[in-house]
This record gives structure tokens, sequence and C-alpha cells, in this order.
């Protein structure tokens, strides 16, 4: 099967680089002395069967993480970064990711607990296995690499070539090709990522006597390939000649009883498309799984983007090429693989001629299909590594060990960091920061718990949530079926909300409007001497707005406010001001979930640090940053500070007394430096049962109510003095109460899962 | 009671003048002839007893049209002039709305139908009242006003004040003098607005026989105030001397059974504020009715808004002057009343005196209030009609009886022109054509039903709608609580919007996305020689979109599309190009309500007229007009047009030959001359079913759909040849469909109505 020309006439680069990538990482739960822990998989993750993301392996202390299908490598790996931190900040404080293939801390065999699946056939396999095998070699972990060719790529060529006359049986034939050329060459990868040069002593220990085959202190390339690794005896052969032969010889080894199941065929190509091999002949091959790869420990994820697409470079050349290994051919990779896997990893290879061309022809093969300049020179790098073998993950590896002592020793060290780094900037899934904070909150829960996410649109904030056949469709966090159409237009509309409100009986101040400015001012005789604040009608942010708390008294004044409000919109409000503390009340359905009061930015005086260096001190405060990606905003001193500073005799080296509030804003805006304080638990309850009756009212199910309240603690009464409503938010802002400056956290994003999925319990 | 100096000393001008207002207004149904009709009330006005709107009064030929509550004049008018606009389109071809007060062409007595209400007791009294009066009384008709001094006004008033300790009681003392004060002076109303000079000679007839207290050809100022009219017996008399006097004197006239209940006093003013006169002094006086007032047969509505203003001048007025009259004075005024009533029209008045001193202060009063100075003219010249009788109302009456023959004569002539207008733009409301049509039409067919309306804001579209306790609110027509919030933000963003139509198993058009410009132009390769869409991914209106409709063969034609789409948006769609004709799908919930094809601006030649003629003969449709203030929009001629001539080798001067179809525009929207041609019928069942499909992936109620379908008359087959979706719209425009250029009308604002209200049947 040759396609290169083809490729090469019809311009099919790009699409032959087109593909659907998937990983899969297991790894051990480790504890802070680094051995493997005897706990429970962690029950925050729900039912793991069903996880999408967060499984078990073998044995109930490995996870087994995996990524969604995705059209691109990039977004696999930030599955993979964005699942890592869910775990990572998931696990007990005293459980850590260990960054080794091969297992380090190993308790005593019994010990080891397989993985408690519900359904008991997946238990008693892992007990066959335990049997056959030994506990001890099922613990060693790797990654797994799903590739699935691109279906228009292979459309496309199958038009182009006349070997076949069923698309089926192209595609068949395209797989196989890949499946065999990579088993012929295999080690070449072996090579250049394996890093499983060592294993602790009890890794080889029966019943206290030790059965390394290894002298001591040796060391190889890839224990975990090797025949002491995870790996078949070494007479079970499937054959590779067709797809047909393979199916045939992989049904007989199981139904001669050589295998348990055809999943006990430990391959480093799986075949996939169905359930069983023989579906593949039917349905034709879906993707190919490549099980090769050992963890590298100095990669926080157990792989590199820039691996995982070197990986994906030479499957591409497994294509490329012309020749398509055979079974003679694939015994041969079979058997290089073993050879080199038990080399010494400090010299070169044996086989350095033959991996030094393949890569040479890979590098050209990358420059004809337009591959990015860098991704040619990171290949090359790999092509220098086969006369520097020190260079390759394995050197790197050895000397780390030497460094630190032992095994153990660096995955406690790698380990930990590993941890800590997930943990900097906790309210964040650090792969998906171009998205808002709060649908990264609500990415964490959906993770966390197992619930399939497709990302439709990032920059809209638009997810597909799908539990079981369930269905939902999230956008910014919120913003879901369960509200309905027009209560958004309701709550958009300052007039409408109001009258909507004052209908359903709720306090409002009141007010009158206006769409015309002269006629606004004619009006000031109605106003005269009372507290009113005039805003536009329609606009956010507080664009617009004057307040006249002592009463307005000078019509020139009203008029100038008026201007300022019609600068805005074209139709302006006059409405009697409330005294009151100003509150925001996050409710969903029936409950108001939190109560938050928004206090503008300041600092508290010591008597020892200037203004400036407490709000130095202030900012340090890792929720604070930039205010989009972070939860808080850093106060700034600027006009407007200095201002407010002036105002109270201050600069910003005055030293405050102690206890002495330094005012820096006027405006209570968490986006402008203000401190978000959760008063939901000292709330008096008649108020939050006001807020779900003023989010009822306008057939909102989540809804951000904005109350004035004298006073909080005494039960709402029921006249404006006792409380009013001034605004009604739609897609309420959830991080504030998520990530409070100070006062309990509130985790919003949990309830709008329950909202969604009323079945998970 | 002297408020005069508190309203100067407090300015309370501005708040003195607002006020609630609203307007009954009684008129027959006439036939062509100028008869009064048998028929009955029409059906499509639903239940009668319930409806705000469209009522009956004593007759069934007698309609009762009322508008609701509202807070200016202004506004009263509009509902008064939508009503009739409604009623007016709605009547059957052969009947009209009398624009007199008094009968005209009056069927012998039997043939008079009581109004057929469902409860008995209210056809009961309609029988006793004919025993009582006889039919013909009953039958004349006229303006009730009613009048609600705001509430704000009152309380600052009782503020200021100290005669009364209780606001209740200050509030009925009030309404107690407006209503004393009015029956003192309304004989000065009559003289200006009176329209009931004369009547037919059939209104006096009993059994054969004239009863007529009139001479031959006498005229009078006003017979249905006289005591020949529509009044009480002149022994019936209820005191005014107090609210708790009036109260009791009107008891113990039902009690002694001289009146049959309380209603059947027909004063010409009203308190109201409970169902019994008693609830008055319990629960305050809440407005005033008055009932002076004849039908002005010059104005469409009965009433000009100028005379409606004068009166609540007139209203304000009596509350401004220092006296309050007693019961005695309220005797003289029904009595001037009476003999106001019976004098000669074309002479000066008795009391001309006293009436132009009352109108001098009232117009003192108005420049002391601050009222528009128009106003004030017009009150100027009511003024004068004191010493120029014929310039009144009636002075007019009299003389367009006298040109045209009779009263009946005039009924018919007017009536004719009032319906013929209220047909000129039959798909608008005229009084609210600020708002769109869509909005209008929905408008119409929720006042013909009588569900209650309330404009929350009118700019904004918005709506809220009331039928018994079920409270719905409506955006733009058809934005409600059916629809789920996340429905239209899948389909604002079309990325979205395919993916999740893809998800569900509908037939989209491939498409990639790119986020950069040089990105996009380097996936060229991927499209070469294909047929593809280049978009922007948000934008409406067809901004930025480039069809490559015959396949993109040049890379340089594909970067400057791409580079035209990436001016919309951030994101850029190449999507394949669907062969087929673009339907619009109209669903609501389980049904495709309405299919309709847009066809670009064009003519057709009929070999004789130039395509200049032909463009002005098919502007004059009277659906054709600016777009948005008509269905369809009027072609135009400018330099896309001129330059689509040329391209047909055409100039505005060229005569087509019969037949030729001659396209103005390549584009097919309607905002641009395009035509919309009803296909519902033609439409092949399959794609309906489809489209309803598609709003229910998106969980939409309400959804136009657009299709590509190469033959409307073949079933719809699977694949992306049979038909496929580009596009679906929330808030999907219904003018085009219920005013379309060619093929049936499909009134979808009936079926949002029966969607938000099912109970109605």
């Amino acid at each position: 099967m040759r396609i290169q020309s083809l490729i090469k006439d019809a311009q099919l680069g790009l699409l032959f680089q087109q593909g659907t990538f998937g990983l899969e990482k297991e790894s051990q739960r480790i504890d802070r002395k680094g051995n493997i822990v005897t706990t429970a998989h962690p029950s925050v993750f729900g039912n793991r069967s069903d996880h999408p993301y967060i499984q078990t392996d073998f044995a109930e202390s490995q996870l087994e993480l995996i990524t969604p299908p995705t059209k691109s490598l990039e977004d696999a790996y930030r599955w993979l970064s964005a699942i890592h931190e869910v775990v990572l900040r998931s696990l007990p404080e005293e459980e850590f990711i260990s960054p080794l293939s091969m297992p380090v801390g190993l308790p005593p065999e019994a010990d080891i607990q397989e993985a408690q699946f519900d359904d008991p056939k997946d238990v008693e396999y892992r007990q066959y296995l335990s049997k056959s095998y030994g506990k001890y070699k099922q613990m060693v972990s790797g990654i797994h690499y799903n590739y699935q060719i691109s279906d228009e790529f292979i459309e496309n060529l199958f038009n182009l070539q006349n070997e076949y006359s069923s698309l089926k049986e192209f595609q068949n034939a395209l797989y196989m090709k890949l499946a065999n050329n990579f088993l012929r060459y295999q080690w070449i990868l072996l090579y250049l990522l394996a890093a499983t040069p060592t294993v602790e002593l009890q890794y080889f220990m029966r019943n206290g006597v030790n059965h390394s085959p290894l002298k001591e202190k040796q060391l190889v390339r890839s224990l975990r390939s090797s025949p002491y690794g995870y790996v078949n005896a070494l007479d079970i052969v499937v054959n590779h000649d067709s797809l047909n032969e393979y199916v045939n010889s992989l049904e007989q080894l199981v139904s001669s009883g050589r295998l348990i199941a055809e999943k006990e065929f430990y391959s480093n190509v799986r075949l996939r498309g169905g359930k069983k091999a023989r579906e593949l002949l039917e349905n034709g091959v879906k993707y190919a799984e490549f099980r090769l790869f050992d963890l590298n420990p100095f990669e926080p994820y157990g792989i590199s983007l820039q691996d995982a697409k070197f990986i994906h470079h030479f499957l591409l050349f497994m294509l490329w090429i012309d020749e398509t290994s055979g079974q003679k051919a694939v015994e041969i990779g079979k058997n290089k693989l073993y050879q080199v896997a038990l080399e010494n990893p400090c010299a070169e290879t044996q086989f350095r001629n033959e991996g030094e061309q393949i890569l040479t022809a890979l590098i050209e093969m990358l420059k004809e299909i337009g591959v990015n300049q860098n991704e040619i020179v990171y290949a090359q790098t790999k092509l220098a590594q086969f006369a520097n073998p020190m260079e390759t993950i394995n050197g790197k590896l050895i000397q780390a060990i030497q460094q630190i002592g032992s095994d153990k020793q660096l995955a406690i060290k790698l380990s930990q960091s590993y941890k800590q780094r997930a943990f900097e900037r906790f309210y964040a899934i650090s792969a998906f920061d171009n998205m808002e904070l709060s649908t990264q909150a609500l990415l964490f829960d959906l993770i966390q718990q197992g619930i399939q996410v497709e990302l439709l649109d990032e920059n809209d904030q638009f997810l597909a949530l799908k539990f079981g056949e369930h269905l939902e469709y999230v956008k910014n966090g919120n913003m879901t079926s369960h509200d309905q159409y027009i209560s958004p237009l309701i709550m958009e509309n300052k007039v409408v909300t109001k009258k909507v409100l004052a209908k359903a009986g709720f306090n409002v101040p009141k007010s009158v409007e206006f769409t015309q400015l002269n006629q606004a001012i004619e009006h000031y005789p109605l106003f005269e001497g009372k507290a009113v604040v005039i805003k536009p009608k329609s606009t956010n942010y507080g664009l617009g707005i004057t307040i006249f708390q002592q009463g307005v008294n000078d019509r020139e004044d009203f008029a100038q406010a008026l201007e300022i409000a019609f600068r805005e919109d074209k139709e302006v409000m006059v409405e009697d001001y409330l005294v009151g503390t100003e509150y925001r009340f996050f409710v969903l359905g029936d409950q108001t979930l939190a109560v938050l009061l928004r206090v503008p930015a300041n600092v508290i005086g010591d008597g020892i640090h200037s203004v400036r260096e407490l709000v130095e001190i202030k900012n340090n405060d890792s929720l604070r940053g930039d205010g989009s990606r972070s939860p808080l905003k850093k106060i700034a001193l600027g006009d407007i500070e200095l201002l407010q500073l002036k105002e109270q005799g201050l600069t910003p080296d005055s030293i405050p007394v102690l206890n002495q509030n330094v005012q820096l804003r006027a405006n209570s805006n968490i986006s402008t430096g203000g401190d978000s304080i959760d008063m939901t638990d000292e709330m008096h309850e008649s108020y939050k049962q006001l807020a779900v009756g003023i989010a009822k009212a306008m057939g909102a199910k989540v809804c951000g109510v904005d109350l004035i309240i004298p006073d909080l603690t005494q039960p709402a009464e029921p006249t404006l003095s006792s409380w009013g409503v001034i605004e009604a938010n739609f897609n309420p802002m959830m991080m504030m109460h998520i990530f409070p400056y100070q006062g309990k956290s509130r985790r919003l994003t949990k309830h709008i899962i329950r909202m969604l999925f009323p079945e998970i319990v």
C-alpha cells in the first residue's frame, strides 16, 4: 500500500495531519513517604464505572486518567492537565500521584486491593490477573495513546487509489499497516521515550526471596517493556499478516484457554472498533491504541505535549513509508524491542543505524507535508539522541535518581512538587484559563463528578453536558434550559423589572421614567427635597448614575444628573433612594444559596505600615489578580484612589493608626478592588425567602437579587423602610461567592450541576 | 375646602395635573343603509362578560368600548383608537358604527334584543329597563369619562392642610367637591360639547303614535341630557351635601323601590370605589365617572383628544375653585342643565355670562399650574364659542345634517368613511405604530379576544398579558416563558447551533472554524475546488458572507473572502455550500405553522411598461412601505439595483417583454424589496416535521428554521443532497407570514396566544 505519492500529488498533507486523539494515563497514588497507599479510590469522584475521566486500572490505588477524544493533541493535552488539576486538588491531603511507571513503596502483595468496580466480573478479571502474573506486575503504569486517522483523509485517499474497491477494506488495511509498521519500528520510540531503567527490589520479591533477573545495580532501557514488565508470555503470538488472520489467531488463543479474554492480549497496539476483535471485520477499525509508553517523570502529567506530537509524527511515518510489515517483520520488531529494552541505557543502542535512518526519513516527511518548523527541530533533537543516550528521558532519569538517592526519593520530591503546582491557582483550571473563572469552576466539578463535557464554543463559554443519555447545555456557567427565555429579558430592562416586581407585591422604590431631557427637568418640582437616584434605564456597571442621598435641592444639579444619565440611554429613571446596605442574594430555585456584601476597596491600618504597604500586603492574597483570571482584583493606587485618600487627609505614604479603615474607592464593585464578604449565615431567613419569591416572580431559576436592607438581623417587614429590591440579575456572578475575600465559600457550581442532573445523588 | 393656595405655595401644579383616566364609549352597530342591526354581538370578540375592551351596553347592537386605566389622556386615547380599529376590522362587511349619540334607523321595539350576557341577572336587569323606560331611550349612546385624582397629589395636599385628620376623609371630601361642583357647572360642558340637537321621529313613536314633545323641526342643545333622554325621573333626588347623606339617600331610593338598584341612578357623576355606595364610606372613593358627554360625530372615536383634555382641565377647575357646592347648588346646576339642554342651539345660551366667567377663571388656573400653551389656546377657543353658538359641535352638526338631508344620511356617510379609514393600514394598529408590526398584530388579536394587555415598555415591545388570574409576559411578539433561556443562546451562535443539530442527527453542512486569518488561508488546500460559504460566526443580515457557488479555485479569492469575514467576527466558518432553495419554516411547538419562500426584488415584464414604471406599479401595493411600518418594502432603484439591471443588459427605462423576470437584487431579503411567498400548503409534510424536530433539538418552542431543499415535492431523505439546515432563528419574524406578498396569510399571533393561554377555547 503506497500512499506517499498520492498525498504529495493531491496536496493532502494538511488532511493527513488531522486526526482524533486521546490519552489514558495510569499512575499510583502514593503517600508523603512515597509508599503506594492502601486507601480506597476517593469517593469524591463518584461512580468510577461510568466515569469518563477518572477511573481505576488494576488496583484500587492505581488511577487511570482519560482524556475525551479531541481533534488536536493540544486539546488532548489540555484535558490531561485539567483532569490532573482536578484529581490533585481532590486527593486527601496526604496523597500524591507517583510520577514513575515502575511502582515505588510497594506494600505486601496481600495489602494490594484489586479495583473495586460495581460489576463483579470486572473485579474477578483483576483477581485472575493477580493469580496469573502476580499483583506487582499489574502495578506498573504507563500511557496509552489513542489515534484515529481523519475520516476525510481516508475518503480522499480511497478515491485516489485503485487497489481497494471497498472503503472499509481500505480503511482496515490502512490501520493494519499502521499497527504492523509500528510494531516493526517501536523500538525507536522505546529508545527515545522509555523511563523505566530500574525498579525497587521489592518488585522482584516473592515470599522474602529476591527473584530479580537483573544483576545488582544493573540498569536497563525499559523494565516495563521487557519480559520482566507487564507483558504476555513470549509464546503468545497473534498473526499480523492480515486483519482476518489477526482476528482468527486471537480468537484461537482465547478458545484454547491460553488467554482468558481478548483483552488479556497485551500488544503494544490494539485495534479498536468493537468489544470483540471480530467486530473489526464487520464494522471496520475505528482507531488504534498504542500502549508502549512509560510515564515521563519530569512531566507533571506523564508526557510532554512535544513528545505526544512526536509520537503522532512517528505514526504518520508508519503510514507514509511504502512498505507494510507482515507477521515476519512484526516478529523482528518485537525481538528488537526486547533487546533494546534490556540494553544498557547509558550506552548507544545496537540498532542506532536503523534508528537514525528512520528518523531522517521521518524528518523528510515532516517537511514534505508542511509541519511547523519547531516540530521539525524537535524531531531533529530526537535524532541526535541516538548519539547521546544520556540525553534521552532515561538518561536524565538515571542521573536524577543517582543524585537524589533512589527511585522513591525522586518520586516523593516530584509528586509533591506537582501537587503543590496544582494548587497555585486553586480557583482555576489552568488549561482552560481562556474561559471565565465560573466556567472553570463548573468544569472542575463536572470533571470531578464524571459528567461528560463537550466544549462547544470556548470563547462563548458554551458547554454540552451529558450524563448517561441526559443532555444539557450551559453557557457562562449558569445559563441553562432551566430558565425561561422571558426572565433575562425582564431583568435586562429595569423599568419592566420594577413593574413586574411591583405587580407581584414586592417593595420597589417608586420611580418615574422620562424619554426627553427637557420634560424630565420640568418635573423637578416633583422631586425637590427628596433623596433620589437618577439612572439610565438599561445600562450596567453603574454608568450614568447619580445619587442624591441627602435630597436634590438644586434644579441645576438635577438637570446635570439627568443629562449624564441620558448620555447612556434614551430612557432615564428618577427613582426614590433607599436607605440601607446593599446585599447580593444568589437564588437557585427555591433556595437562596449565598448572600454577599460588597465593600469598597479599603485597607485597615496597623500603626506600622503605610497605605502603600498595606495595599501591597492586601494585594498579596492569592485570590487577587487582574480580576478576570482571579476571583478578586488587586487594589490600584490610581487617580481615583489618590483622590479618595486626599478626602480623608491621607497620601499613599501616610501611616494609618491601628484599625483605621482607609477607603480607597467609593464604589463597591469587586472589579475595582472591592472586598467580597459572605453573609449567608448572618442574613435573616426572611430576606432569603423574599429573594426566592422575587426570582420566582420573574420566572427565573437562577437569579442574583440585590436588596437594600437597613438591618439584616431584623425580620423583613412589608414596608420599603424594612427592605427594597433594586435590581435582579440573570447570569449572576458566581466566583465572588465561591471564593469570597472573607467568610465561607459557597460552591454554587455544584448546585447548578444538581439542578441540571437531579438523577445524580 | 380651599386647595388653590396650597397648590400654588407648594408648587404642586405638575402633580395636580397627574391622574388616571379611562373612557367608555357606547355606540350602535348600523348597516349600510343606516339602520340599527338586529344581528348578535360578533362572536369573534369572545366572551363579552369578561371582555376588558369590547362589551355590549343595553342592547345586543350597542357596543361599549372601554379603555384600560392609563396615566395620561394621550394613552387613553390611543387605546380608544386601537379598540376602534380592532372592532371596525372585525365587524361583518355590512356593519358599521354609528357616529351619533341619538339612535338612527331604529327597528320596531320588539326587534331590539337586550344584550345577551351569560349571567341571567344581567339580562333581567336590561329587560326591567326596557319595561320602565322603553327600549328606545336605552338605545341612546354617549361617552363616560373616568378620572382618578393622583394619589400622590392627594397625599401631598393632605399633609399641607389641617382641616381633615384622616387621609380617607380628606380624599372623600375632595371627590365630593369634584362631583358637586361638576353638577353645578356641567351645563357649560353641555353647551360646548353636546351633539344631540335632533333625533329621528321613530324615537318618539309608540304603537304608531308620535309622542314627541318637540315642535316639528325644533332643535335643542341636547336631547340626550334633556328629560327626553336617558335620564331618571325628575323626582329621583340623591342628597349631595355629604358622602354620608349621598349614600343614605341613595340606599333609601333603592329600599323604597323607587330604583331597582343603585346603578339605576343615572347621575352625570358616579362616585366609584366599590360595588355598593356604602363601600365608598369604608374604602374611600377611588375615582369618579362622568357620564354627561354626547358622541362627537365628527370624531372617528366619538371624542377628540383636545376635548378629553379640556374636560380634564374643567374637572381640575372644579377642584381648584374655593367653593364646594352643596345639595342646593347641585339642584341649581341640574336645573340649568335641563334648561340649557332644551335651548335653541343656534342661539346664545341664557347663562352665557356665567359660562364666560368660569372659563376665564379656568384659563387663569391653567396658566397658574403650568399647562402647555396650546391647551390654553384651546380653552380660549372654547370660551369664544359662548359668543358663537354655531362654532360648537352642535352648531356644526346642525349644519352638516341640513347639508346632507338627515341624521341618518350623515350617520351613513361618516360611519362608512370611519370604517374605510380603519382599513387604510389594515396590518397596523395606528395608535401603537411606535411598536413593531408583529407586536401590533399580536395586540390586535389580544384586544379582539379580550386578553388584558399592559404595555410594560413600548420601546422594548414588552407586554404583560392577563386572562383571569393567568399572567404572561411577551417581548417582541413571540419571546415568552415558553422558550428555554438556553435556546436563543444556542441559535445566536452558528457554530454551537451546528454542533447541537449535528449531535441530534440533522443534516448540517460540514464546516471548519478558524480564529486566525493566516491559519485559515493555509488551509486552502482543504477547500480547493469545493463549493463553500465563508461566513463570520455570529453576525447577521448577511454581512461578511461570500459564497463560492461554483467552487473556490483561486487562493487569492479564498484569502480575500476570509479577510472580509474576519472584519465581522473573531471567528470565521468555511462551510460546504448546499444546492437548493432556501425556505423559512415557522415552528411553534409540535407544528410548522408556515413556510415561506423569499424571492429577491424583481418585476415581471408586460411588454408595455418600463422597468421604472413596473417598479412603481409594484410599489403601489398597500403592503409595501418603508419596511418597518409596513410588512413589505418598496423596491428602490439605487446603485445596487442599477448594477443588477446592467448585468441583465437593462436600464430603468428598458421595456421588458411579456413575462420577462427582471431581477433587481441578488439577495432575497424582504428588507431590500424582496417578495414573500407563502408555500405552507405546497411544502412536503416531511420537511415540516424535520423543522419541528430541529426546533425541539434546541429546546425551542418558537423557532424560524431555514432549510435548503432542492425539491419541495419530494419526501425528505436522510442525506444532505435532499435537504440541509443552515440556520435556526429565535424571535423569528412573523409579519412576512401574516401578510405575505403572495399566498395565504398565516395568522401566527393567534397561535402565540393559544400557546400562552391554552385555557381560551
